[in-house]
């Protein structure tokens, strides 16, 4: 019996192994539509990529790939051990996949493009009502995906699900909650001040010497080859294990330089994971999207907009953008921390972000468990937001239409965000005694990712997020390490 | 029955359509691992490489595949018709490829990479006898194929087959001889007479500025969007229609320029092939490997080292690269036309390329129809070169062991090098009468364009290479034209 269950977990060690050669293909395709791409032949990608998707969804929806992943049984398995965690991702996600009829995945990847579409013209013309009937139908398919998934408490808990397997919106909230007033209680602390101005959207910048300098935190950060490419959305990719790609925007100093470590965040993550030791198997993996947003913010924020760090590159800096001689470092540092109170996500400051994120949770949640009407979309999204940021948006442009998310279908993703962030504050607080986070001004990185490699990376998928926490931290995911270090931070930047 | 044709030829439109997709895939794998990807992930792209073959090879020789072609009789279809050319084509390529047992070609594809090791260690080592033992089981590979694909006059004609339908080795040698003797008369001629000395190779130049000037020669002389990019061997790539991309290299001045112009040859043909009108159908590719190399080398050689040519771009070539003010253009154009004698094809004047070419000619053509013993190549080689060039080699790596081909097993390509240079002077001379290349010193490249498209790429694969150039210059291929070419510019450069 045991011979026969080895025999089966090593078919389906092969089938994932084959299939993640086909993940790289479609990794590689949506790169280079990004990055390379001539925009005249995106009917051509458009294909090749339905072509490799439909490939992999019929592989893993199978019924022989299903018949396989129900004989064996998790209990079989030492706890944490590879298999294990191997078996445990197989059938999540194929009783996952399997729950949802062909049919309404269909339906939904039929639907988006358009759906899109009508998003971007949403947003350009600023009304909403061109959306709604796309988001009206893209709602309902995901009520109805949530039926076949079920859930325990929630129904919305089905979508959070997909990204967290083991955190309930319940969960979510009582770390959201605690945070939310803290946050508005900083705000309201600092209305009013300012720290010293420094225009530095006026700085007159070389794209490619800018370009050298992101260039140049990689390799000095990573001391890896790992590339980086304008888009005009940054990411982060994996294309195959040693091949990690990043890219970033040019279009302002701040957003190529944070945009660079953001994903430069990410990228680490990926370029250690277990991938190439256990190709094709869900314990070579990232745990989480918190977790995997928790080292991008991590890289942007906690590091990147730290004292020591810019003692390091500032002088760097100046050599590739001389106007940055004419300002001190310690207003450049006060700039990049302030409270800004913009009312556009990807812009917020390090502080205002969480809340940009508790709004659309918040929302989110209304609209699966009180099946709200959503043409009250815009009306709850600015009260809420006058709320929370004591103002209202000019108009749905820059409020209720702002992001991407809900026009592609990705509800239950936007708390991982806010996750992220509590997780890289919290890992942080623990590094802090065992890392000396002053060897940053001397350039060197090593024992910070040392530690990440030792303490995240190198696990792969064995923990979930919750578990790893635990197992770094002691404790369980808790804001108030988030709330410490922005107060001590902004108490410095507002001195 | 007409019906049932009917439905067998749509089924194959539809099959090779898909199969089209999973070639562009591949295009984008091979161009990508060539251009962008991290050398370190070369086992993976690999592994996804041999994926997508597979599927290709896999499909194409299936016996559902073979028995629809088979099912189709080419005289049902009018003949040059869109069917008629697709039907034709399916046939050839089904019956080439299934003469060949699946065993023998995947000795020959697992040889091959282990076989390219071999070859760059014995260039780099000037040792022949590393190559040998891999050489000999190509080529007998090689006889084995030959014997399975059969021939009328010589075996060598089998493997010219693959790159030329209707020409045959003694077709070739009546086009070559001629020429050959001509070539070594001019050598003769010009032996000793000098241009004025300029030293390109000691200019300093700025890659980025060189890159721009190169990217300027494409918008100015295609007015498309064609990608650029830097590589250790320039090619041209179509990834889908509309995407077409070429590289370069800017190890000099000289290559980078007429690297980009060949590719840029190369990329205007795939570009405005009816690729999009008739995508994954035969007939949308190109003709044959000389027709897609003459216009490359009409590119790079008749217009790119042209008078008209320079007078347009040398002001702005001095613009990117200032020590060219210090140049004449006189002296730099006769500069990139002189007899140079070298011993590496790749390096070699337009004169002297085709003695290059004769030369492999002659030796592949001993190979398989003299069986010569493989161990003598180097003294052949050696033997040939002293009576065309006038002197020996200095060593193999610059003799024998320069090009990749053979370790590659391509045999029977090297001709259509040569094939491609004469027909680039055979239709230049047609289009004379009906172009005026003199709109070219003002940077006018369009009526060459159209005439191009009209007669040759909008054809597609309609024609063969012979019938193309009879329809196109009213006689068949006839070397006299490239010698009237080169021996008319060789007049003014050692005037």
């Amino acid at each position: 019996m045991l011979k026969v269950k080895n025999e089966t977990y090593k078919k389906l060690l092969k089938i994932n192994e084959q299939l993640a050669h086909y993940e790289s293909i479609l990794s590689l395709l949506y790169w280079d539509d990004r990055v390379c791409m001539n925009p005249k032949a995106a009917e051509y990608r458009g294909k090749q990529i339905a072509i490799i998707t439909e490939y992999i969804h019929k592989v893993r929806t199978s019924k022989k790939y299903g018949q396989l992943v129900n004989s064996l049984n998790l209990d079989d398995y030492k706890k944490y051990s590879i298999e294990w965690v191997n078996v445990k991702w197989w059938k999540f996600e194929y009783e996952r996949n399997s729950k949802i009829p062909p049919k309404l995945i269909s339906k939904l990847s039929s639907l988006i493009p358009t759906s899109l579409q009508a998003w971007e013209k949403a947003k350009k013309e600023k009304k909403f009502k061109i959306l709604l009937p796309y988001l009206k139908k893209i709602v309902s398919i995901n009520k109805e995906m949530i039926e076949k998934w079920g859930y325990d408490e929630e129904p919305y808990e089905a979508l959070v699900k997909g990204y967290e397997i083991d955190i309930t919106p319940k969960e979510i909230e009582k770390i959201f909650s605690p945070l939310k007033e803290n946050l508005i209680k900083i705000i309201q602390k600092y209305k009013g001040k300012e720290v010293p101005k420094i225009e530095i959207d006026k700085i007159k910048f070389d794209t490619q010497k800018l370009e050298q300098f992101c260039k140049f935190l990689i390799k000095k950060i990573s001391n890896l080859e790992i590339r980086l490419d304008p888009t005009s959305h940054p990411f982060a990719t994996t294309i195959s294990p040693f091949d990690i790609r990043i890219t970033t925007r040019y279009n302002s100093i701040e957003s190529a330089i944070f945009g660079t470590l953001h994903e430069l965040g990410h990228g680490l993550y990926d370029y250690y994971l277990p991938s190439s030791k256990y190709f094709g198997q869900p314990v070579s993996n990232s745990i989480s999207l918190s977790i995997h947003e928790s080292q991008s913010r991590f890289f942007e924020n906690i590091i990147g907009r730290s004292r020591n760090f810019w003692e390091f590159f500032y002088r760097e800096l100046t050599k590739h953008i001389e106007d940055f001689k004419n300002i001190k470092i310690d207003d450049f540092i006060k700039h990049i921390n302030k409270i800004d109170l913009k009312p556009i996500r990807t812009e917020a400051d390090e502080t205002t972000y969480n809340l940009h994120i508790i709004l659309r949770f918040n929302i989110e949640r209304k609209i699966f468990n009180e099946n709200i009407r959503l043409e009250e979309l815009p009306e709850l999204w600015n009260e809420t937001f006058k709320e929370y940021f004591g103002y209202y948006p000019e108009n749905d442009s820059i409020g209720v239409l702002q992001d991407i998310h809900w026009a592609e279908s990705l509800f239950g993703y936007f708390p991982t965000y806010t996750l992220g962030n509590l997780i890289s504050a919290q890992i942080y607080n623990t590094m802090k005694n065992k890392v000396n986070f002053d060897e940053i001004k001397q350039g060197n990185f090593e024992n910070i990712i040392k530690f990440l490699k030792e303490n995240i990376y190198d696990y792969g998928k064995t923990y979930t997020t919750k578990e790893l926490i635990k197992l770094i931290t002691n404790e369980p995911i808790n804001p108030q390490h988030f709330i410490n270090y922005i107060e001590s931070k902004l108490k410095e930047v507002y001195n």
